[in-house]
């Protein structure tokens, strides 16, 4: 990685893929129930946008996940794609992802060529890795770009992370996913790990992608702090749209790239149709109890509680997370 | 500036002082109209969290400015301070601040010797440095601390911000300040920044200090940067109340400050009594029009006017925004 391909504040990288999770990540705070005249717009919305990617749900088990119990995006049958993307004659490329252990996908990923999809997302938990590995090969097989998500690496030490990372740089992969499942970093720390992601790529030419949450307010600070260190791949979901503090806001990080594909104006548009009406009715994004679950580098899953039961005691919070560190 | 003196993650500075704004920045959103009781349980909370200055406010021309049209805290009368803080017998020093062209320093500045205040803050454009030295020698005169807080930087160039920090470096001032008004910079633009104002503060021996805007969601991750390449004072309020996008977020850098007399807590718990309630009256923080202006490094007053007409049309607001440019 030459500093050229770094960039600066007025060029742009040919390198980098914008990545909308919107439908996936925000499907966490909707329970995936999004109504296709939605999931349409999101998707013209994207194609005008310029935006390189759109992730539409889970590939999950039908035989783990009960189907009542979810929307459509939660499964991403084949069918339910083609409903909104037809043969999808654009250049903005479908993503799903898959959960090791959650999905059936010897059966439910079928071969490219009968598919409109073009990337698998595998993600996983460090000690994970060697389930996820043979997810990937079989999507890689079928015909597959894929990436692998290893999350909630806040948790891991250095010497599990570099073995994990080798484990992943040889293996077929082609994109290894920095994932801040916490909101628990911050940049100087970003700017550390993307070295050591950057160095397990460049030996077997892979490319590093980055996933961040907005627990601590830094979701979009930590994704182009990844971007200036040589990080390709940027996940971004409009109006931060996901679990708990959400994610790095699309609109923010259109404005800040210079590729004079994409087009910020498309988003805004989407944002005034679409999604003043969902933020109505279902919350996420930064606030006090998502800040503490990230400082104290813990899952959000106790704010969320914390928020649902109405509770305003945070500094009772605090305490129960630091005695549960 | 060593390297050691930049600190570590894990390590902090004795350098560091913590300025909360919350009455002055957030006070341009109420108007000043703080009521005595917020005003009391915001001092003795910013005592016991180990908070190194309190700013209450602006000392405003009572020629210039109707006492009627603001809360008092607009005005900063020495009788209003003292019957908040008495004597103020204890850590936490009192700022208030002067604009240029809107004080009567000569007047209402009073000898040190008979005020409580400490430090005076003297905001100022770029073409304002010649005045604003005369208010700061006047202010050094009577005995106190001082800050020169030269705003909107983003819309000065460079050669006219080194003669700037030429003359302010020159000057007698004990702090000079990075101030983004218009939330307008990046992390990195921030380093550079940072590495200037720090070349001419050694040379004469000033601190500096970083006052940031949320327009981009980055108040916080610029004043973190800040501090990480040499800053040493640094501007926070409560749930970063302030005026538009408002500023870095209190708990957020106590957070993640590791001084131990930083209490996070008892924030915390001034939150749940006091800003949840304020909360419900008025409006701030990150928010798509502010974004915007942001973005276009342009005053937040055209989004401020935008959301109090309930507009939603963002598209069209870009498109004014680039008008304007």
């Amino acid at each position: 990685m030459t500093e050229q391909n770094r960039g600066s504040l007025v060029s742009w990288r040919e390198d980098i893929k914008v990545l909308d999770c919107t439908l996936r990540d925000g499907g966490l705070v909707n329970n995936f129930r999004f109504d296709d005249a939605f999931v349409k717009a999101l998707y013209q919305a994207n194609v005008q946008a310029g935006v390189d990617y759109m992730e539409f749900g889970y590939k999950a088990s039908k035989d783990i996940f009960k189907v009542e119990d979810y929307g459509k995006w939660k499964f991403c049958d084949e069918a339910s794609i083609r409903e909104i993307v037809g043969e999808n004659p654009t250049d903005l490329k479908i993503a799903v992802m898959t959960d090791v252990g959650r999905t059936d996908f010897k059966k439910d990923i079928i071969d490219r060529k009968d598919s409109v999809i073009d990337l698998v997302r595998t993600a996983m938990y460090i000690h994970q890795i060697p389930s996820a590995i043979e997810m990937i090969e079989d999507a890689k097989n079928k015909g597959y770009e894929t990436c692998a998500n290893l999350m909630a690496v806040s948790k891991v030490n250095d010497q599990d992370l570099d073995n994990g990372l080798q484990l992943l740089a040889d293996s077929c992969v082609d994109v290894i996913y920095l994932v801040d499942s916490f909101g628990a970093f911050y940049p100087e720390q970003i700017q550390r790990l993307t070295d050591k992601y950057m160095n397990f790529a460049a030996k077997t030419g892979k490319k590093i992608g980055i996933h961040a949450h907005n627990n601590q307010n830094l979701a979009f600070a930590n994704t182009i702090e990844g971007l200036k260190d040589g990080i390709s791949y940027l996940d971004a979901t409009v109006c931060g749209m996901g679990r708990g503090a959400g994610n790095c806001y699309m609109e923010s990080l259109l404005a800040f790239l210079k590729n004079p594909n994409y087009k910020l104006n498309v988003i805004m548009d989407f944002i005034e149709k679409y999604m003043l009406e969902m933020k109505k009715h279902y919350h996420w994004g930064f606030d006090i109890p998502y800040l503490l679950t990230g400082v104290f580098n813990s899952h959000p899953s106790s704010a969320i509680d914390f928020i649902k039961e109405g509770r305003t005691d945070y500094s009772r919070l605090q305490q129960e997370l630091m005695d549960m560190d």
